[in-house]
């Protein structure tokens, strides 16, 4: 079992990283000392499949959970679901020592830690993380939110978990396109902290893709600690963490004006960090080279490094884009790459260089 | 001016107790450097007196604010109004470095503040109290959030305002029965924390009830002392700070099962405070006498002081008062007073204890 400590304080918290950490999660909640009643949430995909078990092992370890159900999907992540779980809590009556257990992708996490982070102003918190994308990102880091129809993730809060096990088992079933997906934030660690592991991913994707136990173990381990490393020095950024938003200023764009509907949240940053290496190469001297190994990397993952807009839509990126949460007086700031591995934050991007962008994005697609 | 200080390191803040103080606003959040754009949350009562003047001095220190109105009353304090006040935010554009003014009641505070502690993950907040109870409570301490149909204020978080401007002159056009309940939360202080405070209440309540300024701002900059002290000493309560609560277990109940709608939130807390006497009395040696004295400096007050239940009524009371959050595995913790100035937080009360107390409630409704 690989352990990769949080460290923040006394909110620091431990994420395991192995195989069957499932069965587990009961004594390791015990062991807190939180109240009896808790709940578990999940959607409709994952508590079919996991949910008996954890709710099993919780029962074991002397817990009373209820488990709340999902729709699965993006557009679970809202405000009419958040209330329709502090319903269910109420109901189960959750106490301020109870906790909540996220079990499930970045959806599930996002919105539970959210639910955790207002019920009763705030109770423990539990990630379990299904997916690689939730596993290498959302889970750590503790901010957590729901989208509304006006943009991402506009609403949330900062909540640590006490807890995380990303139980690498629970990646065997995923659906081969969401695993895809999560590649796109293992690559972005490589490109904004680390070239020696953006080469070993150059060099392992195709036993990656097969999820190979022997290459996924220490690559999802090495995701969290760089993720670790950064929130532990600047919780709720206000510099650093920011530069683990590399290629999601346009990437939350595309998926607001689709709607949230045609691309997986790891398929929008896909295009949008090939956005970013482009504007890098305008803006910061990152090399043709690497973007172009950038690109092929993510092609080869199978995922899309290509976007053809119409006018309209590219109207509607820039106003998205204007509601991110980086705007300043109304600059939107960039995360833009120096080199494999360094990047630079808060860069100031011109609108024609992003239209330039746009067009070469468009080339190919 | 009145200064008082809400000792909390580095997220300490100023609770500024005067008469006139609305039309200080714009200067005043200048001095923080925050981004142009802003917004107001006031409900339709006191958007029409007195949102044009804080408007104004905003727009004269070169900010850029919105208004945003609610509808008046307990029932606005809920998610569907949270998410409208979202939108409106996202529509005007806000930024991280924006802040929102909540400018009225309790329920707009409150409100307001839980939108602030969410939107971006967390905005900047002033409160402006224009009741009697929110200047001396819900505007001080960080408290915010919602109801649940299931039960008053289960969802919300902890957000510090940044600045508190308790004008008094916005008091004089306070209905006389909105400013009564706010006199219950000022006996309160006298009960939980300060002997002195309540022989003064006993000697001036004819004054205060006349709203005499001399009078109403050393009472009010003293609650608000107190309210600093403790929320200094225990912001998230896990401890002293539930002394706060003193009369509320019972207060929230009845307020819950009459559906918000028949007692101001002062009126149910004056009954629930004289509930927690008469309990204090058999469980924590109160004697008669100061039992008596507090029922009737509430009743001088014009605050009630008994209610009559119907056995269906008391079962829902009951119920209600398990869904409070200081339920611990199952348990209801009481604040009982062991003199007036002097309480203990934590015990534990038997139903029989409750019925009983019902029954002397109810001998005079």
């Amino acid at each position: 079992m690989r352990k990769v400590l949080v460290p923040l304080g006394a909110r620091s918290y431990p994420v395991l990283v192995d195989g069957g950490l499932i069965d587990s999660v009961g004594p390791r909640c015990r062991a807190h000392g939180w109240a009896a009643r808790c709940a578990v949430i999940a959607d409709g995909n994952v508590a079919p499949r996991f949910g008996h078990r954890v709710i099993t092992s919780l029962k074991d370890a002397g817990f009373n959970p209820t488990l709340i159900t999902l729709e699965p999907g993006e557009t679970s992540k809202r405000l009419r679901v958040v209330e329709k779980c502090y319903d269910a809590l109420a109901r189960h009556r959750l106490e301020r020592k109870s906790f909540i257990v996220a079990l499930g992708g970045g959806v599930t996490g996002d919105l539970a830690g959210f639910v955790a982070a207002t019920y009763l102003r705030g109770v423990p918190f539990v990630q379990m993380p299904t997916t690689l994308l939730a596993q290498v990102d959302s889970s750590v880091g503790g901010k957590v939110g729901v989208n509304l129809s006006a943009g991402k993730n506009l609403v949330g809060a900062f909540l640590q978990p006490r807890l995380v096990l990303c139980d690498l088992a629970t990646l065997s079933t995923l659906p081969e396109r969401e695993y895809r997906s999560g590649i796109a934030e293992v690559i972005k660690y490589g490109i904004i902290y680390d070239a020696a592991l953006f080469r070993r991913l150059e060099r392992d994707m195709e036993a990656l893709l097969k999820r190979d136990l022997a290459v996924l173990g220490p690559v999802v381990a090495r995701c969290c600690a760089i993720k670790a490393d950064v929130v532990g020095q600047d919780e709720t950024e206000s510099g650093l963490r920011a530069i683990l938003n590399f290629g999601h200023t346009i990437g939350h764009a595309i998926e607001a004006i689709t709607a949230y509907g045609r691309y997986l949240h790891g398929e929008a940053i896909s295009v949008g960090q090939v956005a970013a290496g482009l504007l890098s190469a305008r803006q910061c001297g990152l090399s043709t080279t690497e973007v172009e190994r950038m690109r092929a990397l993510f092609a080869r993952a199978g995922l899309p490094v290509s976007i053809r807009l119409t006018k309209a839509q590219r109207m509607r990126l820039h106003a998205a884009m204007r509601l991110d949460k980086k705007v300043k007086d109304g600059e939107i700031k960039f995360v833009l790459a120096r080199r494999i591995g360094e990047v630079a934050w808060g860069q100031a991007v011109k609108d024609t260089d992003i239209e330039a962008v746009l067009d070469e994005l468009a080339r190919n697609a």
